[in-house]
């Protein structure tokens, strides 16, 4: 049976392979082990419910430092009129000194803690010692069973202690072990094998070349699976041949519950995986309507291949025309997509709930909170679409901040502090739009986040460095300048950075700030003077000078620029210049060729897509290029008064007078500390 | 200097250990280590900001498996007009094949996906070979860099990838190998010793006799250590004995970081932990205001006394005279007290901001939420109390419902969902007030959780069991069944265990139902008939047949008697037969005596505390003792309509019809499931 790349939903996909699993008797807790009661069963999951074997206490125990009473002889006793009860008798004492843990005599039933107890000697005088004394006086009664933990006080014997299918956490060793077992029977670990296939990988650490892919898939499935409780194997990469990936796939189903096959998912000419699948068992699916995703597969091969060697042939023809593996010989395998985002999402997407279910635990599930959404969302209406968010609350309101969508930048999943899901039937979302966004992180983490949205400077990654040290958390999602005064008159960030240069008199961010936030009170404050300069190829072999020199007819241009986006503060530094010196941007080969970065600029410098770009000096030097100084400009902090004065951001203006920030700071190349922490404009 | 046991405050106590390690510079990270790159990172923390030391992608990478092109040869391709472009040409080609990840040619910079392009062989006419074509032709114009994976798209080299103090996950370890790095430098675990002292102390699975405790709470604070990121060392079992006591200490600090010292941290005969810190170091706190807690012992000791052996002892008298301990030479120790409730809180409270600390990372905190007390909670004013709470939500609302608060009841930590805390200042707090708790569960799981509060049941820990394999909770409360209509009352469950007789006219539940819970619909449906008797040492040593057989006058009583709490069905039982027998409740001696469950009872009759109590069937049988049946009763389950139709109850409806479970409550000796799952009344 073969089914094409076609995408189907899902909530369809997770059935089908649920249901091969039930038929093929896979749709449950795999196995069993016993291991010892120690600090490694953390973390475990119990595979049979756990009955107390002994009672705890398992005598009747004294809860304090006292004496042990017969309660009824305590009667009577009152602040005016004392008891006085005997330690030595013929027969049996009246009281007995007991620590706390020691069994309660067979006589007694109570304790009398020793601060509410005047010990005697011989003669009935008041005695200091404790263990001496003859006698006791007590000014006050006790009722029976008073300050005595009584047997099963805790645990009785027989009664559950801990359902199956609970995962262990510190005090539930501690119940175990007090319920009088030194072993635990838990849910044997699923074994999972990771297979990179693809003739473009190179392991970590290689020298790479052009066309080189670093195989890094394989590390972050194992570290899934290893905090989902299965137990990884990383096989050694795999060239994209038929044959070869046939037989390392049969090879990890003989001692594995299941096989990933990362990447060849896809249906493109080297993508093998399909055929892999529809050979050695039974291809359920190819193509899931989830993005990232897509090209996922799902399978079931049969394990009996390969013992069966070159006689298996007959057999795994019958298995490929759609006969039904035997029973306890089935392995799931999932084609796994190559990028890298696809891949770990797809990971969270079919394998969470699989180990879930052979653990016998409950599905981890992330916590879901409705967030507003910055920015408009594209989304095509079949799939259900996983967007990464930054996630930040600004006057009380939760914000998704949309990441990078590129299924290929893993940074975008570090970064995210959740998953904003469009669900499949929904077309996109407008900014404003409530959505639901699970949450990678908790809410207090996301209560001592600082949003930081508008132009980028690496001063921010300093600063978030430095904030982490006094429990912030700085978040930045780099907009432009004009961007960022516009999100905070949305009400969408704490802070911006801005350095929009007016060009009619040459103040900084001022104007702006009355023109795009109009009536909301700020505080600004000025962060570093940095240089702005041409970004060049190291030696400057355009032998680029100024901004004139950018400038030509089509015929005469031999320099391409690249720019900064519409909005940002380069940009407009750039026009103010280009009007003072009369050059049309028109003349400037590049102009409309937008970058969203200083260091995205400087790396279309690097890369050759461009000759020269406007930006500052530590992007050139991050990237080894050279730059031309042409002017300085301020970069300011702009702070709704709001948020000024709320205590979550306390810690960034102890920042600004913090000498060893100041300091880190100047070390970058093009950075003018003098005017940090400078108010600009408090209303 | 000697400070002796005197609580302070809790916020004092930890900033004088803060202030004390400020003084030693120990309040920092500790060190760190440079650990290869696989999935064992997994959790640890970054010692240094992770900066990129490629980009990725390294190459301008195809984003598609398609034909690389210049965007400006594509210009004017229209669906009526098409463009061909070469894939052989003298100079260069003006199109060339690229599978996804492939570096686009210097002369390109566009790709045009394989499904957007129609193939030519040499003639001109369509192909469908994909390598083979001689030329492609396009309807569509493309714009530069389409369908390309631009160097640094993901990262850039230089970038800052993590900061330090990041607890890795599985998508960073991507990022990291992505960013070029085959190692990373981070924070190296701290050592955490552990030595268990107390004469008294066996270790786990010990036989034991009366006075022995089993030693379970190093294994406890073992596992917390190792959740918290430390590494734990469990010692042997010391005597309480001063000397050795010193001597394991300070054999302990010379390989660790941290020493705790479990119990002996009281101010009893036999609590050294003081003395030991005063002679080897400096003792800081002894007593914090804090519940439970109480006796915690803070301090730190010099290392170098056991290097210096005998010769130490003038600078241990030096030490302990208040002079300071020097530089490098100092670890602290924590004396924890010994009720496993207590440690185990006392470990959280103080360790895991020490540890995070060390680590570099930012301390675990629980996610806080107001919820509903379900009960009035005395609390002393000078005291931080944390009572461990079930969480639930009932009906929209938020209920914490305390636990048991003893301090050596450690199922009180296993059950709780979360600790509530009364802030010292506050003298205790009424049913129905808001109180702060710390979740210990994700709200997901707070919210799959069935709130049943009432008359207690064996079958309900088999229901729990059963309800856990369908996403469901079951948390229960024991209040008796009147207790359990009063919380249906007051909105705090979604259901109740009940098996009230009406004396009039025999029914179960309904005239109570009425008369505690007016004007609220319910449904009621029965769960079991069960056998209700007196549950008796084996044997039946008093010779008990019937109820008559326990009154007498106080000279006759020879048989002890052990009651239910009022308003539990099983007093209600006892009172309504008593009542027909004419027999008067004076005349049972221990009558007044109260258990609050039925293994409560069985208890009391196992260790001698009484000779008989009523109980059911099943309780006996837990704990070997021998039943006298005498009755039968049905225990219904009372759900509100409003709960009774949501969709959280539905597994439990479900349950009642599964044979499964129906099976494993019939194996329950006592148990008559014939009435399982018949509706009693349906408003």
């Amino acid at each position: 049976m073969s089914i094409y790349l076609h995408d189907i939903p899902l909530s369809q996909a997770q059935s089908r392979l649920r249901e091969a699993l039930q038929d093929a008797d896979l749709w449950r807790v795999l196995g069993s082990e016993s291991i010892p009661l120690d600090e490694s069963a953390l973390g475990r999951v119990t595979a049979e419910p756990i009955w107390a074997e002994i009672s705890s206490p398992h005598y009747h125990a004294s809860a304090m430092d006292g004496f042990a009473v017969r309660a009824e002889e305590t009667n009577g006793a009152q602040p005016s009129s004392p008891v006085t009860l005997s330690l030595v008798t013929r027969h049996l004492p009246q009281a007995q000194y007991v620590d706390t843990g020691d069994p309660l005599p067979e006589w007694a039933n109570a304790v009398i803690p020793i601060e509410n107890v005047e010990s005697l000697d011989e003669h009935g005088k008041i005695s200091s010692a404790v263990r001496g004394p003859s006698s006791i006086r007590i000014r006050a009664a006790v009722t029976p069973w008073s300050h005595v933990r009584p047997l099963g006080e805790d645990i009785v014997a027989t009664q559950l202690v801990l359902p199956a299918g609970h995962t262990l956490r510190p005090a539930d060793l501690g119940a175990i072990a007090a319920s009088g077992h030194q072993t635990i029977r838990v849910a044997r670990k699923p074994k999972v094998a990771i297979l990179p296939t693809g003739t473009e990988l190179v392991p970590i650490g290689s020298k790479l070349k052009a066309g080189d892919i670093l195989e890094y898939n394989s590390l972050v499935i194992a570290a899934q699976i290893k905090s989902m409780g299965g137990e990884p194997t990383r096989y050694p990469i795999t060239k994209d041949d038929f044959d070869s990936i046939c037989e390392t796939v049969l090879q990890a189903a003989q001692t594995h519950d299941l096989v990933l096959l990362n990447a060849g998912s896809s249906a493109g000419a080297e993508d093998f995986s399909s055929k892999v699948v529809e050979k050695l068992g039974q291809l359920l699916v190819h193509g899931v309507a989830v993005r990232p995703g897509h090209p996922v597969i799902l399978g079931v091969i049969a394990r009996s291949a390969l013992v069966l060697g070159d006689e298996a042939i007959p057999s795994l023809l019958e298995i490929a025309s759609g006969t039904n593996i035997p029973r306890n010989d089935g392995v799931p395998i999932i084609g796994v997509p190559g990028y890298p985002v696809s891949a770990a999402l797809t990971v969270d997407i079919f394998v969470e709930s699989l180990i879930a279910k052979w653990l016998g635990r409950r599905p981890h599930e992330l916590p879901i909170e409705m967030a507003t959404l910055t920015r408009k969302l594209v989304s095509p209406a079949g799939d259900d679409d996983y967007v990464r968010v930054a996630v930040g609350k600004v006057g009380g309101k939760l914000l998704a901040a949309p990441l990078s969508r590129g299924a290929g930048v893993i940074t975008s999943l570090v970064q995210a502090d959740g998953l904003a899901l469009i669900p499949s039937g929904v077309q996109g979302m407008e900014a404003g739009e409530q959505v639901k966004v699970h949450l990678y992180r908790s809410k207090a983490e996301i209560e001592k986040t600082i949003f930081c949205i508008g132009s980028h400077d690496l001063t921010l990654d300093l600063m978030a460095q430095f904030l982490a040290e006094h429990n912030r958390r700085l978040a930045s999602a780099n907009v432009g300048s004009q961007g960022g005064l516009v999100a905070l008159r949305r009400g969408e960030a704490h802070m911006a950075g801005s350095h929009l240069l007016d060009p009619q008199d040459g103040s900084y961010n001022i104007s702006y700030i009355r023109q795009y936030m109009p009536n909301i009170p700020v505080k600004v404050i000025a962060l570093v003077g940095r240089d702005q300069g041409l970004i060049v190829k190291q030696g400057n072999p355009k032998g680029v000078k100024s901004l004139g020199d950018l400038a030509g007819t089509s015929q005469e241009r031999s320099v391409q620029f690249v720019n900064r986006q519409r909005g940002a503060g380069t940009r407009v530094l750039l026009d103010y210049h280009l009007n003072l010196m009369t050059i049309p941007s028109e003349s400037i080969a590049g102009y409309s060729q937008e970058e969203y970065t200083h260091l995205g600029v400087a790396t279309a410098v690097a890369s050759g897509r461009a000759d020269c770009g406007l930006g500052i000096a530590a992007a050139a030097q991050a990237l080894d290029l050279d730059f031309i100084p042409l002017f300085q400009e301020r970069y300011d902090l702009v702070i709704p008064k709001q948020h000024a004065d709320d205590n979550l951001l306390a810690p960034l203006f102890d920042l600004l007078a913090d000498s060893r920030f100041r300091e880190a700071v100047s070390q970058l190349k093009g950075y003018d500390v003098s005017v940090m922490g400078t108010v600009i404009l408090e209303d």
